[in-house]
């Protein structure tokens, strides 16, 4: 048992499920002590477009890893992660268009392949709970609330977009706490990008999400902005690549590391 | 030559133009990369209560050195530093009332007396303006803002109060880098004690503060609050010991350390 709580699998007990196709839902809250991360393939003539859109956007798109071409494996994230079975859904786009949801990508494996995990959220909030920081989305079962904003991203070849951000509303000393947690955590979107002012970044109404849940904002709180790892997918989106698969929203790779492995002090 | 800009004095001629009472004004800006501090000479028979009071309360009282008594020396700051004549102007207290403000005190050290140096904002100043962060108070040639909170702090013995804070106007950027590069100074209050909801810390008009200058906070901006060196001179005053010695406002102990050796990671 590597995980936190006496009732979560063990990792590997957790990824055979999802391998072999028992499990298909969210991974929030599954293997909690361990790295999980948003997944983008891409075919290679993409591929290095999307690797410099990354590197210059790092708050929003922090690379965990990168596959060579055709390869299903990451050894980097993990001795037998095979990214064909692990992820428990996919998304599979053609010219930008959603096509269907699988559970494995087995039969859709091509040679030109490259596949980018990158860092996610799940890992920084298990410190944030960690130091007794509220998170209100999670006590309500929510998804975080996600935001387009004005501020942009670096445009790379094919891809540019708006930078998207996560919302978690926290009181002023908790922001100030959770600003000093995150700082240690850059693989995994850092800092916060913004913090009490929503109107300076494009968001005219806090209660109506791009993506994901409403979540209240209270008279004693500050709304707190953190880069989103939807911001890639918001470009792919907008690029229309001719074929890409991602995972499913809330269904991510789970791999071998561990979050205080990425604690970079 | 030790100091950051050729016009600025050397640190050691700095301190002999203090120490011979041909400077008796403020150092903010005077010997910028060296550790300034804030003075409290106590009786003996207040220093514990006044020790405890420091432990208990680190972010308003982040202690530097603390003499033996009777010793007017500071070996850990500086290896020249005399605390008789080392201030440029130094605050006489009598019964808790200001008796006078001389530019020495040698007549009347005793051999009672125990020195407290406490951290001062100056040196984390200095990170901010590194970083290229506006200072407005600085910008402005004002002294920051302070005010009386309705956040206490520990008591010990006689001495017990307010929180007393400096704000700091910035744009929510600004604020964020400014928690993450102030907390790796707690010896010279660290991290803000709170960001952006100045009623929630019993502040009813930002306008109007209780100690230094009004410094204008913008619609784009949030106010950001540090733990401040005047809590304990709040402290004292309202614990009214018999006899004490305290610098005069703004006019610090300049010391042998640089800033950047106080930076924990």
């Amino acid at each position: 048992m590597q995980s936190t709580k006496p009732d979560y699998p063990s990792v590997e007990t957790f990824r055979r499920q999802i391998r072999e196709g028992r499990y298909q839902g969210h991974t929030s809250g599954g293997a909690p002590s361990h790295v999980q991360g948003n997944v983008v393939i891409l075919p290679e003539k993409y591929a290095n477009d999307f690797l410099r859109f990354c590197q210059r956007n790092p708050k929003p798109c922090p690379l965990l890893a990168v596959s060579d071409p055709g390869d299903p494996l990451l050894p980097a994230l993990g001795k037998d992660i095979d990214i064909r079975t692990d992820v428990p859904k996919y998304r599979v786009w053609r010219e930008g268009e959603l096509s269907n949801e699988p559970a494995d990508i087995r039969d859709l494996w091509r040679s030109d392949l490259v596949t980018f995990v990158i860092g996610c959220s799940f890992s920084f909030e298990e410190a944030l709970v960690a130091a007794d920081i509220p998170l209100r989305h999670m006590q309500q079962n929510r998804n975080v609330s996600m935001f387009r904003t004005s501020l942009t991203t670096q445009a790379a070849g094919v891809f540019q977009g708006p930078l998207v951000v996560s919302m978690r509303p926290m009181q002023p000393h908790h922001a100030i706490q959770a600003i000093q947690i995150t700082s240690r955590f850059p693989a995994v979107h850092g800092a916060p990008v913004h913090v009490g002012l929503p109107h300076l970044i494009g968001i005219s109404d806090i209660s109506q999400p791009d993506y994901g849940d409403p979540v209240e904002v209270r008279d004693d709180e500050l709304a707190v902005f953190w880069a989103c790892g939807v911001t890639p997918q918001a470009a792919i989106r907008q690029a229309r690549p001719d074929f890409c698969i991602t995972h499913a929203l809330g269904s991510m790779l789970v791999t071998d590391m561990l979050n205080q492995q990425l604690a970079a002090f």
